[in-house]
């Protein structure tokens, strides 16, 4: 059975409260069920983080390193946390770089991935079902 | 039954030919077919195409328009083809942006899309997974 | 009596179905109309053409070359053909650039254009009616 | 009868006199009334204004509020007066940027307009007759 | 008693008049009154001046040397006016710049003001309360 | 009674000690004390928070959606902090931005404000009275 | 005896009170006696102009066509007055930049010179020795 | 004997009548025929191919795959096609870029090859004998 | 005896095991302890700290206010970090900003220091010896 | 009697021979005399010294430590030479950047002087009447 | 019997000693020699000087006007050396720029030549052949 | 015994003399002393070079290709010399890029280091010690 760390950034804690007409009504820990139940349908067990912090995030990634994947949503990180990529370039597993929103529609500066580079691929504007993508893209 | 298009730019004729070490060494039917056969058991249809004309991918787009989802992969057109945004931009059907690499971690001009603001989603770093990601994305 | 070539870029043969709120519900065929109308009335005769293909917009615009002046409209290529400056430089017609909405009042690239340096004067924002002025300036 | 105001930027009364091989040998007199010529055929009145005054020709364009619409050559401020484009957006006439010479094929800094984002439209090259499309535009 | 001056540049005599979703109803001169009532019971005295030209303000701000404060609101000439900056930069007042809008979430160029780093202090976003800010700031 | 949420961010918890000639001699404490003085004079009553972690601030800002304002010095974050805008655009309560010193007369990077955008309004350059300032904004 | 136009721009009315650690304790008219009488000495005749208003500059420029040299302090309008710009390359007088302070060891923004190129020549850096050594190339 | 093919791209079918103070006055035929002659002179043989067409020149680039080497003009593509670019790339033949005037000299974007990085060598600015110096690598 | 503050960043508890190609095979731990040794060989005690949050380095940053001196490798966060370059600029205690490998041989923007500008002096790219050369600095 | 130091850069020993549109057609060594004359009128005297070398200019510089002035024509060196400016900064003597043509009015690059912010004035476009000026400012 | 000057730029001396992974392994002088027997075979006699000086290489420019032609390779000062690039544009002799290894596969940095735009022609890319495509551009 | 070439660049022998807040009141020679003492100890032998050509320095890196390292202080040519920076990569010895100043503290322009890439380590801001570190890593 295929292991994989699903972490989520800063302020996806508030998905389906805030701006849901970008990010939908859903909130995290039903994203998260919904992922689950794809999991265990794939043969797969996924863990789940999120935190507002960025120190967290780099420890997250770290810690994931003897996972069969990671799915990453580094959410406002995505944009300028070398600390995070170091950590992505830093372990073996692959890490799959996740957004609900696409973020090239959005302002200028979301269209700038420091991450993106040392991941292994990319989902982005599927909503909650970016995250189910990823983890097809992991474990079929 | 779903119908997609499926819509492949430059130089995409010579896959499993060209950079093996970048693109893997199936050929572009072996891939449609790959696709094809996901379609068939997810109840879609798809359509392929393939051009070194941007003119031609424009008249590609145009003409899915009346499909349920377009999967492009523009290759390099992809960086500087504001035809064929505004031709994505004027059709109805959601066309998802697909690469087969990590286009992040080659050349810088290769990290600007100008069509990803009027795509739907993107999906990119997953090899002849990618499209079949789109697929899932359009159908599932 | 005066010739008169009207040339047309990529994804204008969608005109009248395409994003009506920036450019209307006439078709191209019936701007062309409206633009034959005028120019039997101003003592001159229109050939038009409309390409999605840039290579064939360089040939048209080689082919206007004895022409009493070139209509040109060549939307998204505006903004990257250095081809088809190329071939306005290398005519001796002079070309008039047109464009049915205020490309500056949009997004930030669709402000360059490659071909206005060597045009001779540029008409932007009238919708149809910007044909009917380049007309006038080529005819009265 | 509609009403249409004519104005004028900074050095546009040495018109004749200035660099005559860029702006021919008609003085600004003879180039207004050449339009108002052309109005009266067309059924309009234009009044006229000039100033060298960055202040004066916002003042102007205010003034302007409640005509048919404006025909504006704000000349060098055309490339940076954020004033200009204020007042230009505060009043509900439609404005038309107007230039004599092709400002695309001079320095590079002509190629910026600050108030052409918010003009209803352009019109650049043509000599005297630029301001003429313009009324034409405006008129008919 | 405290004496300031209170500075409006470009367009703000079209307060109220001018995109009222942006500025509100009030007219220039009922904000007036409610600073100079504000300043009153703060024990001040206001002179107000308002001008569409560059030059005139430049030459209000000298005037106001003597001022115990000015409080400017510069407009569009904000974002370029380096006259203006030199004249604050020549007084020994202490001037606040002030914006009505939150000049930050407009267009691009608005987020550059050239006289900030000579300004004592700067307010935006708070309507016809950011002059009530800065008037507080100087006097109590 | 109105709640207000007093924010501060990296390094404020130094004030006092850090750079006098930019920031004075008061303590953090003591300005707190100051604004809590003035919110009870103006009928509100103020929760204060500080910390030198982004993640923390985050979540501050997170936790203030219910408060009637935010007045919030996010420091150094205030130039590259994505994810403390992404709250403050999350949450209904209005946020300001305060700065003690005048950012624009300092470094030019200090000039950018990545958060300025998605506040309701900014004050700056008055020192402990920026707070105040913000207060008086939300509250009278 | 030849004709000389001197010609200041704003906040040069100030010389001698602002900043004299810049720009000396001289007042505009003591410079200007000096230069006038070193005219005198060279055999020419000077005739002085000041003001604030970057369109009475545009006029002083174009009123000097006639002189047999312009000596052009623009001051701040220096770094973006196209229109005075335009003023120099319409008049066949020569015309010389001057500036009594080393502009290049100031701000960054005032290295650029937008009317350096329309102008015969430069002089900056000696104080109001700078107005003498143009009179010298003008007349000597 | 050796295969080279040579590659003309938009607007070089003009050569001789387009600017010939540029190109000189020389037909693409008679320099086609002087490189065949020297190709015959020094064993080889040339297959020309000359198109406006950015997808069809992909093609030729693909097709000449088995050629020993390739001599490509890709005139105004130079600066922009990625897709040549990646033809070029995907190919075994060394592809040598040439140019018959000197880029360098000429307006700024023409200084630009996004094809020279993948081309074996470049040539530029010696006239028709530009292609006869690129023949001359590829064979002797 | 001086004492000596030795503050690491994100990503630098996996030392030894993270890219060892650039970094070699030591852990932290053994790094520290080279340093320990030779500090007490130098006169010297040496307090260690590593963090993955920037928020807990800037803490660490101030808690180091009376050392003799401060060797900082702050990691990723060197190219972003305003934060803690304000808490560096806070402090007495001179501080080092230490680099394993040469930062000016990899990315682009690792060549980017935010830090640089306030600390004392700079060393890198000899592995753990860029340490001791640090500790030689502060202690010899 | 001051003593002077007149030193050129590269190419200026080709004076009257280089370019003569741009550079007139005296010879170094005329200009020199005229130079030396009007030196001893004024009670100066001069050395002249001219080299092609960056480091031998370097050298120059810092001999003419002990003169009361230096007149320097860097020529090329002007736009990059950091060398020249630091020995510039390193001596006490006055320098004065001459130029003979109006460096603005020709290629971009040449409007960029690295020395110009350490030099006490500039004086430029004059032709050799340029260095007679920067003479007078030292002298008189 | 034509003359040609054939000029090498700094560590060329270097050559085949130097990364021969770029250069190859042949030394100067061999390529020297290859260079000179094929100038006696095409009529022509060639004098060689290589330097690592930038002075003495703008003096070897200078020497070799009288020159039927100079082949340059400048190395490293290609790339910034504006006293180069004046010297070829004061002799009448053409020159070529002559480039062993692709520099546009190289560091961003080498993609830029300064004295490209007053050369004739250039040539890069063919190891030592390179010299010999130059000297039959002057002398066939 | 270790062989040091210690190679310092342009105005380095004024050293003591010149900018002393910056660089200090030691000569050059008396810092050479200290690190020839220092070498002893540390059983190495110096050779110490200086010179204000860009060349003469091009050719001191050469010569110092056998020997166990290179302590370079390239002063101003840092910035731009490329011609060092080949120098640097085409020897085998180890070079260490040393300045005595904080680099980074002072203009933006000398932040940039176009040698950095190429050498193995890097030690600013430490006066004459930063030799003495250069040398202990070479030699310790």
């Amino acid at each position: 059975m295929k292991k994989i760390a699903v972490i989520n950034g800063p302020n996806m804690n508030l998905l389906g409260k805030r701006e849901p007409e970008k990010y939908g009504n859903l909130t995290l820990e039903s994203v998260n069920q919904a992922i689950s139940q794809k999991a265990e349908e794939w043969g797969a067990r996924c863990e789940f983080f999120q935190s507002n912090s960025e120190g967290e995030l780099v420890g997250a990634v770290q810690n994931a390193s003897a996972a069969d994947g990671v799915i990453l949503n580094a959410a406002a990180y995505t944009h300028y946390s070398v600390a995070i990529r170091d950590a992505i370039a830093a372990i073996d597993a692959p890490v799959i770089e996740v957004h609900m929103s696409n973020v090239h529609a959005r302002e200028e500066f979301r269209r700038q991935s420091v991450i993106a580079p040392v991941c292994a691929g990319s989902v982005a504007g599927f909503g909650a079902k970016s995250y189910i993508l990823a983890l097809y893209a992991l474990t079929r």
